[in-house]
């Protein structure tokens, strides 16, 4: 153990070993600070290199290694489990942008550079790094990467995966694999890349990435719009991807309840509205024009849906700044909801068309197994994606209530498995999830994805106990 | 091996297992008839689950498998070998276009609907299916899938693996894989969809898909842009890609001596300059509001370009039909090349960024090595996919200039390698550039490839001696 660590330190350098309980502390604590594991040690070294050579040797000693970049992942796949076998291997170090080329639209990066510093290094060249989540000051590229992070860009421009062209990767063996390609196009064997996005660190270390860019829209304008149920968003929906096709940038699905707690807990947030309504949506239309072509888009459109009668009413920004203001409504949610008290979260997709007969049919049915729980509903409706949290009924003790996560998970996930749709829409399986994915998912695909598991990490020490 | 053969009537019936030369000779014919393979049987499953079946018992067996679709691939990869060991099956007679939700904008088929099939069954629910490719007509959709396929929708859409959302395989045991979902965000586990996707059936194969669609534009609008080098071309679709965003569709580069060949051969084409310049660009520019949005767009952006210095002329199409027939003389380099005599031909990608100092740097390279050979460069400029085609100089025997052939790879190949570059952008690898991989991909990714075909075909059955 002393010798392993007396190596380690050898190829990190002394101060990039931890080994104390304090030092090591932010380390083994997940984000909602729900689960604290614990490790032989936390490794951060400072170059590939220095990857490479810790991961061959972790493999020559059996000893497991967890990566972790930002470590705000929301399922425990960051963070080890509480045997102590494990080393947490930080890539936080590895913080370079490497390159920015603005003609080929493309920035190649460390895994461990923070997101927004990827969002900042794009605006100063006039480029647009979409990927947007709550986190993205402090997740890193190699986080968003492993767990294929999603947000509220993917409507437009995709998850994290159709936004990466080529990946660095240290296999468990400690090779380096330098597939860090600037291409559009290229159709050279299998898709090793996407095998690796989204692995949540199981099959080797992300080092490295080229990822794409894009022209920055000149103005984004945004509306709300008050709504008779999610049936109406639907066609709300394709009325603007009609008319407005990828200038449709969000699309937010937000119920009643949702903005009442935002509404409660940050009373200084506008009030859109006079009435309530039972549902809304927060559009977003970019242009590359001008902000007068997306306000008159928008204005067009939600006209048009007026006329139709799919929308009761609609407030339409007229500036960024008003945009702003309405968006504020949709990311106060989940600290509203936080505020309130806790519920029990699922992150779901179906496929568009089945969210509202999704709705309609789950929540009696949670209803009628919990009487009065209240169903905190919102997401990126264009995604498909549902964050669809039950919070006891007014008055019930929330960690008496919290009891019944077993059961309510198993109303809703059968229910978005008998739609078709996924358990995990955004936030990945770690080991939160590991059940979950065995009791859904078919023995064929489970089998193809343990073949794969051994055939890439035969000695099991890439982040055991994540996914798998 | 005729008890195999009756194994195989069994299942799909006797009509459907081909053993004579006449049923065989179109299945064993590569598309360009440069190449005539040998096979004991062609099989032709009517079902998903007869492809299954017959898989099984070609494993009990140990009969090599070569999934076929259209039989349009450039590379060998759809046709047997010479032995005569295999046996081809064929997913022609999958063609059930199985459903079509305009809501979710998703098509589900069988992996042997034929592209062009996809999509007028999109247009018929006022939807876009966005891949489209010269092979339209005959190919299939498993096919595409499998070869990861490009075209000219590529700069907005994406190439075919951006356009699948769920796939249905069946596994080189014989299991049926369903991964047929319709969600725009899944992360629950490896992405085995983007594996089998661009693996050429050496891993499994494709029989169902459910393909995304677009809501399809109100017009699109071209433009011919003339142009004193590939740098100005580069500069010229920076400039509209800031003012269009996704509305620039397209942005194709030809030579003067691509247009110098169309116009000798297809004289009835319109001659849009009366003066020849070094470069064009085909621009197209889509609206999803109307055809004056996108005229005006259009116009405004090459209007740019020409006070910039960008442009030395352009013609703007003022209506769809004469869009057409900016596109008919894009469509018909091939053609005249073919009607030209016979070319070494390269399916090349680079970083958009570099592709102007490749042609500087390489053209001359080729001219001291083959002194008066001919560049017929022309491609997708916005996806950096150059088809690098060299024709004898004039005068020379085509097939004494052919035997030139592995040399000019070499030294196009490596220039293309050392620019950061791929040997197959959008062809594919099959037996035909086997070879040429070997050479140029990284013993660590070679192993990977082989580590992952060794643990999803042990028996290595799935179309043997392509790709590794």
């Amino acid at each position: 153990m002393t010798a392993f660590l007396d190596r380690c330190r050898a190829i990190a350098g002394a101060d990039f070993v931890l080994d104390t309980p304090a030092g090591m502390a932010p380390f083994l604590r997940d984000w909602r600070g729900r689960f604290t594991g614990s490790a032989r040690a936390v490794l951060r070294p400072g170059s590939v290199d220095e990857v490479a050579r810790l991961v061959r040797l972790c493999a020559d000693e059996r000893v497991p290694i967890v990566p972790q970049g930002g470590n705000t992942g929301l399922v425990l796949g960051s963070v080890p489990d509480a045997s102590g076998s494990a080393v947490v291997l930080s890539l936080a170090r590895l913080a370079t942008i490497r390159a920015l080329d603005p003609v080929n639209r493309t920035v190649t990066v460390d895994a461990g550079v923070i997101l927004q510093h990827v969002q900042e290094a794009a605006a100063a060249a006039d480029c647009l790094f979409p990927l947007s989540l709550a986190a993205e000051g402090s997740c890193t590229i190699g986080g968003n990467l492993s767990t294929n992070a999603g947000g509220t860009g993917v409507l437009r421009y995709g998850n994290t995966r159709e936004l990466c062209l080529g990946l660095e990767v240290v296999t468990p063996a400690g090779d380096i694999w330098s597939g860090l390609r600037g291409l559009r196009k290229d159709n050279t064997g299998y898709d090793l890349r996407d095998l690796y996005i989204g692995a949540e660190g199981t099959l080797g270390i992300i080092t490295g990435a080229v990822m794409k860019l894009y022209p920055a829209p000149k103005a984004s304008i945004t509306a709300l719009a008050a709504l008779p149920s999610p049936e109406y968003a639907l066609r709300l929906q394709s009325l603007l991807q009609d008319r407005a096709g990828a200038s449709l940038t969000g699309f937010e699905l937000m119920s009643a309840l949702c903005l009442d707690l935002v509404a409660r807990h940050f009373p200084a947030l506008p009030r859109p509205f006079p009435a309530t309504y039972p549902q809304y949506a927060l559009l977003e239309i970019s242009s590359s024009e001008s902000a007068d072509h997306a306000v008159q888009l928008l204005e067009s459109a939600t006209g048009a849906a007026f006329d139709a009668g799919i929308v009761l009413d609609a407030v339409v920004a007229t500036s960024v700044a008003q945009s702003r203001g309405l968006w504020q409504l949709r990311e106060h949610i989940p600290l509203a909801q936080a505020a309130d008290g806790k519920n029990i979260k699922h992150d779901i997709s179906l496929p568009v068309s089945s969210i509202a007969e999704f709705i309609a049919r789950t929540e009696p049915q949670l209803q009628q197994a919990f009487p009065g729980c209240r169903l905190v509903c919102f997401g990126h409706l264009g995604d498909g994606n549902l964050h669809f949290n039950v919070a006891p009924p007014p008055g019930v003790d929330n960690e008496a209530f919290l009891v019944n996560q077993e059961a309510v998970n198993r109303v809703v996930h059968d229910a978005v498995v008998a739609f078709g749709g996924s358990i995990s829409a955004e936030h990945g399986i770690g080991a939160l999830k590991r059940d979950e994915l065995a009791r859904y998912k078919s023995p064929v695909e489970l089998n193809l994805m343990r073949a794969i598991k051994a055939a890439l990490d035969p000695l099991n020490i890439m982040n055991p106990g994540k996914i798998l």
